[in-house]
């Protein structure tokens, strides 16, 4: 007989248990388990929060303009995810580092996958606007050796808060962008700009929410990593500027202490001759600690 | 200072409470509440779920095409509440009935505003279509006396399970509809057709999950009812057919056990010419009991 005479019919007390019993010939046991563990919980979200009619419906309304707002070049539901802190959750349970090891962060939705790899030492930024930058450090194993033929991925808004594929034309393609490759001693350098905080894309619902939580869409200045080595797991990480005015209140949540960078001004142009840009520059150092892969 | 010094920044243990945070300064602080609850069961959930970076963009890709299967005649994301319980469980959650009441269960999409008054008895058939059906009963306070000038709104689906209002040009306008008034007897009759059960619309998203989870789309058949009446609180219901092959399984949770009416089968030719139908034709009785108006 019907699945329902296991607890009756639908009743405010058990409304998640009938729900969840439903659904019992699902062909996809992890579906199953992930729909039982969303329904308990949206369940007990709607008895705690009691919503009237008209709120329901406005959740309603809320979650459909969120998805109309979505096209090839905007995805409403993923900003939604950043800014209440799923997808740095999803990141922090997909990415549990051993002891030693550098924290990840999220990608962010403007990587590229065709960056030029460039020679060691090159700059990236091809149109000269913003102040100098020299980044510098190694790729280190968890046990402090140097990682040679590591590929470091590096990608940065420019000096106005903008990525070359958001300011096309206005920016040269790949600007800011380039695929760097460790030797035997696992040190990396490039020149770029000192970057600047920007803000998500706020014009839609999602950032609607943003201004009646009383917060900003801004993400404190930062740089993309991706990072990989045959047998060590990828790091897909920013590191930060830690006197950014938004340093403590990322709209996305991502980041963390041990990726704050210093961004330690130079005046001295003899420092700045000896690394090919003009002074005052901004030296950035920052080592990286890939985790060693699990064997399969 | 930033907000986020109280907790530190954003790790895998404090998550929710990082979020919640964030939204100190909300200018609404039943909106502020409301957050609070979503963030920390959505945070909850996905602790529990563990999902893979691939299984939250599935749920990403999910939510967007629900949003965008929505347009002025579809809502997929009420569907979805509906068929997760959630339409059901905001449904009891407003209509907590006193003792004796009788009890709610959803609108539906199908409600139309303006169908017409109908004398007492007349038949909201317009199309002679199904097997014949005479409905009758009282309207009563919870002390048992008839409530006069009761409004009652049905609405029903035919004998093949489409409303009139899905069917435009296959069924007469306002077919199956009717808006009736008691008089002092509190009584209710009217004539229509034994209805059937019915799919909502399953060609998008929702439908999808509920083939995946193993389900069916159906709703029983039932008899859709709005009454009200002056010092009454207004009720929302329906009355079901207890021999549906759906009874135990509404695609969206709205049977309760005191909504089931009998659809007694008569086949007496007597019997049927006194209430002006042919036989056989079912005969359904349902009372209904209003509660009074709680003093504003």
């Amino acid at each position: 007989m019907s699945n329902e005479h296991e607890y009756g019919y639908f009743t405010e007390e058990n409304s998640a248990e009938v729900v969840v019993a439903r659904n019992k010939n699902a062909g996809d046991e992890r579906l199953k388990q992930v729909m039982e563990v969303i329904t308990r919980k949206l369940h007990e979200a709607v008895k705690e929060i009691e919503p009237t009619q008209e709120e329901w419906f406005a959740a309603i309304m809320f979650l459909t303009e969120t998805g109309q707002m979505c096209n090839e070049w905007r995805q409403e539901y993923i900003l939604l995810s950043d800014i209440l802190g799923v997808s740095m959750l999803v990141d922090a349970i997909n990415n549990r580092k051993p002891s030693g090891a550098s924290e990840s962060t999220v990608l962010g939705p403007f990587h590229v996958d065709d960056a030029p790899e460039l020679p060691m030492g090159a700059d990236i930024c091809l149109d000269r606007k913003g102040e100098p930058m020299f980044v510098h450090g190694r790729i280190l194993d968890t046990e402090g050796h140097p990682i040679a033929g590591a590929k470091i991925d590096v990608w940065q808004a420019n000096d106005e808060g903008f990525y070359d594929v958001q300011q096309k034309g206005l920016q040269p393609d790949f600007n800011l962008r380039g695929v760097f490759r460790t030797g035997e001693d696992g040190r990396y350098w490039f020149r770029g700009v000192k970057p600047k905080y920007y803000p998500i894309p706020d014009d839609g619902p999602v950032g609607k929410l943003l201004g009646a939580l009383g917060r900003h869409p801004n993400r404190p200045a930062h740089l993309h990593y991706i990072i990989s080595a045959d047998g060590f797991d990828a790091l897909t990480t920013h590191i930060f500027d830690p006197d950014d005015p938004y340093i403590n209140s990322d709209a996305v949540f991502g980041v963390k202490k041990s990726l704050l960078a210093e961004f330690r001004k130079v005046e001295d142009a003899e420092a700045a001759a000896a690394v090919d840009v003009e002074a005052p520059f901004y030296d950035v150092a920052f080592d990286f600690v890939l985790s060693h892969a699990k064997p399969k």
